[in-house]
This record gives structure tokens, sequence and C-alpha cells, in this order.
């Protein structure tokens, strides 16, 4: 055993989760893998059982895909970095959030059992399933109606992505499954518990999206007044304790050590959203600095020291994301997602071969294409809610637009679009935010879409604020990795830890302000159409198109009545 | 020489031309030949010159691309119907309205020749050339200040398509081509001259895209006010007479029956609007009958016995379309249009594997995966002005839009929405007509569109309408010929020349009660988009968004200030 140590640190994506063994002084990366999923997301059909259809709104996952993880990628992280398993003093992990299990008294997932195998609402709500919005709604209309104190923490709304909507859906519409569940928790405690036998909440996820606020959840009296005899949700399915930030969960169990590749009674930090880690990763815990994580969606963190009430914010935790500051998050349900559907669904062939013969993405020849044009000459706007808006309507009913297409118009120029549109919404947040004295002064990234370089000089020009990013490719392994060093008591807390272990690159871009001038036009017609199909008095157009969509699916599967 | 008597129709449409030979008597079809245009529509770069950008909203054409349709597809057709040419005792032709020609006072257009090759201006504007909007919107205003009796004629608004918008944007941006223009003309005037050396007007292109009314065209004081200088237009430059539907112009010259491998002295019809044509084509004359040609664009014309004024319809001509009735006029810029601009720009590689492996068409391929869903699964609702809107809001500037798209959007998806939206546009020209009491209780269609059986199913259901259907491929060819019989006296007129040798097959598509009272809902959101951005109270954010891309190309080419 050497002098050095080395810490682990996992993270569960949407497609697919990696691991990073990294130097606890340092924070240099050592060894890293990456497995995907593989049965990834399931929102068309059931393919991890009998394959069914599974209803619009739908995004589930298989169980079996994390454990995967686990079993191969942090042995391999292990071995490329070629550090002796002794010296690994702690692990620590994030995961996507609000990404919802239903398990018995020992965490076996209701779906890998025979008699739940083809039940839907036996398997994983993944944070992308949209299926509780009716339950959302009701939820915020009876706290409204109750005046129930935590609702400002959450914007005055709340996200069909909860944790509570999802229960209340079970509740509803699966009964035979919520009456066997003993255990709902999310993924991050899922996976902890499973390492080390102990069962216990994560905080940030916690508070952020299961409305665990000042140390309790909401009453047995008000999930009472929204559904009768779904009172004792959480004292019959989540009587566990809810660890700090930086907590340690337990100590890796033989069985689980076997698996992984590494020692038994390795120190296992408590579970951190994959956004929220990020603000240790790139060390942006100062107000005024906006965490920017970029990826198939987007999560924008950022601390302040005052409590603001600021409608449409996802959520608002003190001591959230940073001890002793206010932690206000904020995000957009779909960004790279939208970037992926579209060049999978909506490139002609051509593309698709100049790509492979130059040897360059799908992804780059679009930009090359498109990055010669003015700003405004394609003459498009797009609406980026292909998978709904969280910030600023938490709204998973609305959906994506374009405007302005004509004969002429390529797919290089929509693609150009979709990226301004995402860009466009990430600025309505951010005026959102310093409309209720939240300032954001820098926005401090990382994330899969730091190498789309063409999307992050846009986001500087729309949003006319300077972008630092994180010079190290997995800011959420990392993250988590500084926790781990916490939990094995390697620093007194997250900040030292960030301090020794980050690096970012300041000022990385920044805006142009003739482009951005010319933005603004565009913004102005963003903001219109934003406005006008999320906001409309009475039903919006968007609305009743998607209850129309959900009515056809409810009759095809007999729902109806 | 044998007793049967054939006739020759030459249809010239936006890509290419086709012709064929038929038996006088029945009407059958004997011989066809088609010929691709060479350079088709320049919209992006000008092709047959030196290749420069073309501004936005631009659509030209090349003069040869016509000759070649000459000296190609009607001897192939000649060749094909094993006729001798000898028998052939007329010609007729038909070809897009409103695409003009700027010539000398030979008839050599202006883009022939070395001074203009490169001038954008000298080229053919095809119909669906937009860049005349200004023009038309001043037209429209001053015909209003001055109460100028013509303009109810055209529904109160002015396409920009018309001949004047686009001669009044030559004068304007191109003094030098209009100075040295001797004779403005249509391309079915073009070619009836070139046939026989005699310059001509056609009384339908006349009445429905020339201002020509009861006789004659709009003042000089009225094209004064509007500019200075361009009064004179019409009797300086289309100072030739304009003929009667089914008159003879002349005959064939030597030289061109050479080329056209016919005799010299075959008789030479006056040329008929491709669309209006098909109404003797398909034998659609009785009022309440709605001709409904459904091509690349979609053209309707009914037949009323009382004048209405019908606001947003493009043209209403006495005798315009049928000798004693009221002719009216509707049409969408862009259907097919559309469907092909879809399935070149936005379908994924893996649909065209699969249409090559089937030896089916990519259109085929769409209609397959798209027809099993309910109506409404798709979540959809698309804007079909991708080309602007011709009925009922005369507006080239409006551009497409498709709202409801999710991360599950699949190509097939958005191509039935886009058919859809195309149908919910002839609904809306259905209704204005109705509205203003033209009645409307059966659409007879012909055009390239038929072939898509679930299209021509989706325009039953969502118009409530039964559509009768030509059985003739070429109704626009052989609505040609029935105007070259008349004109070589072998019938008395187009009506009995009609009975004779048209057919059709009688309700071949009945709506769908069940899908049609499902399309209404679909509808009403189309129709509040519709109204939303099509006649939005102020500057509708599709102008806007127009007005910026416009303003780009306008830097770029050094037209600002």
């Amino acid at each position: 055993m050497s002098d050095k140590k080395y810490l682990v640190g996992v993270d569960f994506g949407t497609l697919s989760g990696r691991a990073i063994v990294v130097d606890a002084a340092t924070g240099e990366t050592l060894g890293t893998s990456v497995t995907e999923y593989r049965y990834g997301v399931m929102d068309r059909t059931l393919t991890a059982a009998d394959g069914q259809s599974l209803p619009p709104e739908f995004a589930l996952q298989n169980p079996d895909d994390y454990m995967e993880v686990l079993a191969t990628a942090v042995p391999k992280a292990v071995e490329a970095s070629g550090v002796d398993p002794a010296d690994i003093v702690g692990i620590g992990l994030d995961a996507t959030s609000a990404t919802v299990f239903f398990t018995d008294k020992d965490g076996e997932p209701l779906c890998n059992k025979e008699e739940f195998k083809n039940n839907i609402h036996a398997y994983v709500k993944l944070w992308k399933h949209h299926g509780a919005q009716n339950q959302a709604d009701r939820l915020v209309m009876v706290a409204e109606a109750r005046r129930e104190p935590w609702l400002g923490r959450y914007g005055g709304v709340l996200s069909s992505e909860l944790l509570l909507p999802k229960a209340l859906e079970v509740f509803e519409t699966a009964p035979e499954v919520y009456e066997k569940t003993d255990v709902v928790c999310n993924l991050l405690d899922w996976l902890t518990w499973k390492m080390t036998g102990v069962l216990t909440g994560a905080a940030g996820d916690s508070g952020y999206k299961r409305m665990y606020v000042d140390g309790g959840y909401p009453s047995r009296e008000y999930l009472e007044a929204v559904k009768p005899g779904f009172g004792d949700f959480f004292t019959e399915k989540m009587d566990y304790p809810v660890l700090p930030l930086g907590a340690k969960v337990g100590e890796l169990t033989d069985d689980m050590a076997k698996l992984m590749g590494l020692k038994a009674g390795t120190a296992v930090a408590s579970g951190n959203i994959d956004a929220h880690v990020q603000v240790a990763g790139v060390n942006a815990v100062r107000p005024g600095q906006l965490t920017a994580i970029l990826g198939t969606s987007c999560c924008y963190v950022v601390n302040n020291e005052e409590y603001q009430d600021c409608p449409g914010v996802f959520g608002t935790v003190f001591g959230g994301a940073v001890d002793g500051l206010w932690g206000f998050e904020g995000g957009q349900t779909a960004v790279g997602d939208i970037f992926a559907w579209f060049t999978e669904n909506c490139i002609p062939p051509e593309y698709h071969e100049e790509g492979k013969e130059r040897g360059i993405s799908i992804h780059q020849v679009l930009v090359e294409k498109a990055k010669e044009q003015e700003v405004g000459e394609h003459g498009l706007v797009a609406l980026d809610w292909h998978n709904g808006n969280r910030s600023i309507l938490a709204d998973a009913h609305l959906s994506g637009l374009i405007m302005g297409q004509t004969l002429t118009t390529r797919a290089e120029e929509t693609y150009r679009a979709l990226l301004e549109a995402t860009c466009f919404g990430a600025r309505v947040i951010i005026e959102n935010f310093e409309d209720h004295a939240v300032k954001i002064d820098e926005i401090v990234a990382c994330g899969g879409l730091l190498k789309n370089t063409f999307y992050m000089q846009l986001l500087a020009d729309i949003t006319r604020r300077p972008i630092s990013v994180s010079l190290e490719e997995q800011t959420g392994a990392l993250g988590s990795a500084i926790f781990a060093a916490v939990a094995a008591g390697l620093y007194p807390d997250v900040r030292a830890a960030a301090d020794a272990m980050s690096r970012v690159e300041e000022h990385a871009y920044v805006p142009n302000a003739d482009r951005a001038a010319k933005y603004d036009g565009l913004y102005e017609i963003y903001k219109e159409m934003h406005d006008y199909f999320g906001r409309y008095a009475g039903t919006s157009p968007m609305h009743r198109l998607k209850d129309i969509k959900l009515k056809v699916f409810e009759v095809k599967r007999g729902y109806e009545g």
C-alpha cells in the first residue's frame, strides 16, 4: 500500500454510466471507463420484457443497467488507472435525480419479480417520465388551496418529474404495484443501499425533488386531501433518514466489493444529483456564478445569500448545493436530446454519408454548414419544448415547435434554429432569476455539449454572459470523487476538497456584441411564442393538441371512461 | 392519310413538360412523353449562368427548358402513338400561369442576350417567384385608395405572383432590363408566339393574372399613382390582342413544324392556364363542382351563376373557366412541393434504404408507416405555408410551421401532419367559398397527387366532401387537346369537346364519418393557428421573422439604404 490515496467517482447518466479513478490530492484523473446502458430509455416499447407499447409521456429504465455499470465500468476504470484497489479509500456517486424505484423491503425492484415483469408501473420511472402531469397539477391545486408553506420553495409549481407525482401515479393507476411496494426511493438511494446495505435518503434529491423541507415531508393531511388513502405514503414507504451533503452512508459490503473490484469496507458517500455535484466539480460556489450542466437536458444551479421567491424555478433549498447558501435550480428538460432527436430523425442520407466519408460526426457536418450563415438568415424560430418545459413554465404538456420553414429550408438551418432555441430557453431562465433578485454574472459550464463549440458561442452571444468551462471532461464523476474524499475524511468539507481537486478555464467564451444585438431581435420573437403558447389565457392550442393525442392513447389502452 | 383525326396537347409544369397524342373522337391517349427541365426552378443560385446566389423569394426559369420540351417530348409522343403527323390537325397547350417573360420585339428573352445573361431580372419569373411582395402590397394600397373597380374581382388582394407586381419589380429594381424590354408576356403567349409568329394574349391568364377586366387593363393614371414613370406599361409592353377561350392563334410555322416533328400549318389553339384547362379535362363545368388540381401546388376552380365578392379568392373572371359562368379561383402555393421538400430534406437514411430495397417510393414508405395511426395520435399540427399562402390570405411572407414535436416524433408522423395541413388549407378555401354563397358539393380532382391515395382519403375526410377523380393521367394535356380540337374546328365548343373526350370516376373517395368528426378537433387548432399567424392584429411574429431574414439578404447583396 502506497502513501497516495485515490477515490472512485461514478456518474449515472440517462444513457450510460461512467466511472473515474482520481488522485485525492490533485483531482487528476488516472483512469476512466464508460458503460452504455443496454436497455437505455424505454419510451416507445417495454423492451426489457414483453415489448408492449408504452403510453405517450412514458420514460422507463431497467435497474439491471445500473448494476452493469458497477460491475464493468468501475473495475475497468481501476484497471486503466493502474491503481491498487487497496489504495482507494472512498467511493462517491451521482445520478439522474427523481429517477424513482418501487422496491420490496430488501431493495429488490418490483419489475424484477416474475409477477410484475410486464407491468409498466413496476419499472424505474426515469426523471423524464412525464406520465404524472395530471397528478402534479392536482398536487399543486390542493397545496395552493391549503396554502402549504413549502410550495414557494418550488416556485409555486410542481413538475411532473418529482417523486411525489410519480408515486401518486402508481397509487392511482397501478394499485397492485403500490400495495406490494415497501420502499419508494430514488436511484441515488438505491445504489448506496445496494453497496452498503444501509437505506438512506440523499439530501439534494430529497430537498429538490421530494419536498423534504426544513427536516420533514409534506403532511399526512395534505396527502389525504389530494387522494384519500394516500396519506401514509411518506411514513409507510419513505421512512428512512436523510443525510446531509458529504456524509458517509456506510462501507462497501463483501459482495459488492467483489462485484466492483474494490476492497470491502471502502467508505461510500451519500449520493448527489448529477447536476448539483457539478457545482463542486467546477468549483462554482460563489453567488452570481451559474453552474450550467449542458447535456441531454440542461440544469442550472446558482447560489444566493438571500432566499428569494422565484416563480417557475424548479427548487430552492438551503444548503442544497453549497453549505450555507440558498441553492436555486432551474432546468431545461431537453437540449442535447433535441439535437440527438433531430440528427437521428430529420437528416437526409447525404449528410450522413459526408460525415462517414470525412470521419466527422453528423453534428460537425451540420455545424460546418450552419455556421456560415448570418444571424437570422435561416428565417426560423423554434420552441425547445420537445420534452416539455421545466423552467420557467413547469409544464410537461408543452411541445416543440418550428416556425418559418420554406421550400428552401435545409437541415443545417433547422439544426441551427434548434440550437438557438435552447439558448433562448436558457436566457429566459437567466432573466427570470435576475427579475427576482438572483444575479447571474457568469456561466460556469460543464457537460457533454462543451464539445459543440458553435453551440457554446451561441449560448454566450444569446445570453450575453461570459462562459467559463471545466477542463475536466468527467466533471460529474470528479464531483462525486470530491464528495467521496470528504466522506473518507481526507478533507474537512466539500469546499476545501473542490479547491484542491477541480480545474476551470475562465471566460473561454465571451459574447460577440454584434451577434448579441442581432439575436435580441430573434429572442423577442421567441419570447412572444413562449408566452403565447406557454402562458395562453385559457387553453393553449398546444395543450389542446396534446389532449387529443393523450385521448387517442387512452382509448387504445382501454383506459377510457 | 386516314379518316381519323388526332390532336397534340402539351402541358408545361413547374419541373417538366409532357406531350400527349389523343384520338379526337374519344379522347383516348395514344402516345405520351415527358421531358424534365434541365435547369428547373432556380431558387438558390443562377445555375443557367454565373451561379450567383439568388435573394430569398426568387424563383426563376430558363426559356431553353420549354423549347426542349417542344423539340423532344412532342416528337417522342407522336412516335409512341404510331400516328402519322399528317393526321394531327391541332395542337393545344397549357402552362403555369403568371410565369412572366421579358423579351425583345422578336420574342427573344433578354436573358438569352450576352448583355443580360447574368442579370437575375432578365430571366423568366416563375409563378412562385415571390420577390414582388412589396410591389403587390403597394399596388393594392393605391387601388384601394383610388377605389379601382377591378379590385373586388381579385378578392380585394393582389398576390405577388401576378404579372403586374413582377413587372413593377423589374421596373424598380432593374431599370436596365425594363428599358430594353419590348414585350412583357407570359409563358403561354410566348409559346404560341414562337409556334405561329403571332403574338396574342391568353384569355384565362389575362383575366386571372393580369387584371384584364371587362376588355381592358388598369388605367395609366392608376399605374402612375403607384409609381411615376410606370404609367405606360400596358400600352408600351403589352399591346397585343387577348383571344377568347378556345380560339385559334394561327398555324405552325415551317421551322417549328420541323423542330416538333409535325406538319406546317397545323392549327395552334390559344393557351390555357395549366389549372383551368383541367376544368375541361375533367368535365367539371356545373356550379357546385370544385375542380381540384392537386400537384406541386394546388388550384381550385369553381363556377357559379352569380357574381359574388369573395375575399381572399385569387381571381373571379366571367367566362374565365367556362363560357357563361363566373369562374372563381383559389389556390395553395405549395402542396406536393411541401411533401417533396420534406422527403428530400427531412428523412433519415433508413427510410430511403427501405424504399430502395422494396422498390417503392419514399412517399409509399412514409404512408405505410403513417396510416396505421389514429387521427391525432401524432400530436402534431402544421401550417402549410412553406411557400406563403395564396388563398385565402394572399400573403407570400407567411411561412411553414409545425407544432407538437416531441423526442419520439418520427418522420412518418411529421409527413402525415404535413399532408393533413394541406387538407386543412383546402378546407379553409372551401369554407370561405361557402361563406360567400359559392356552394361546393363535390370535388373533382386531377393531378399528380391522385396517386397518393392516403392523401386523397384525408382530403375527403377533412373537407367532408366526396371526391371524383379523373381517369386520364394527363388531364392537363388532355384539356389542351380538347382546346386544340375546338381550334381545329372539330367541335362547336369546349363543352361539346369535353363531353366527348374526358372520363371521370364518380365519388371515388367519400368521407369517413368517424375520422371526419375527429379531424374537426384538429382543424379547430389549425384554424386558430391560421388566424393567429395569418391575421394577427399588428405585425405577426411570422412577418417579423421574415423581415429579419430579408434584411440579412439585403445587407449581403448591398441593397441596404
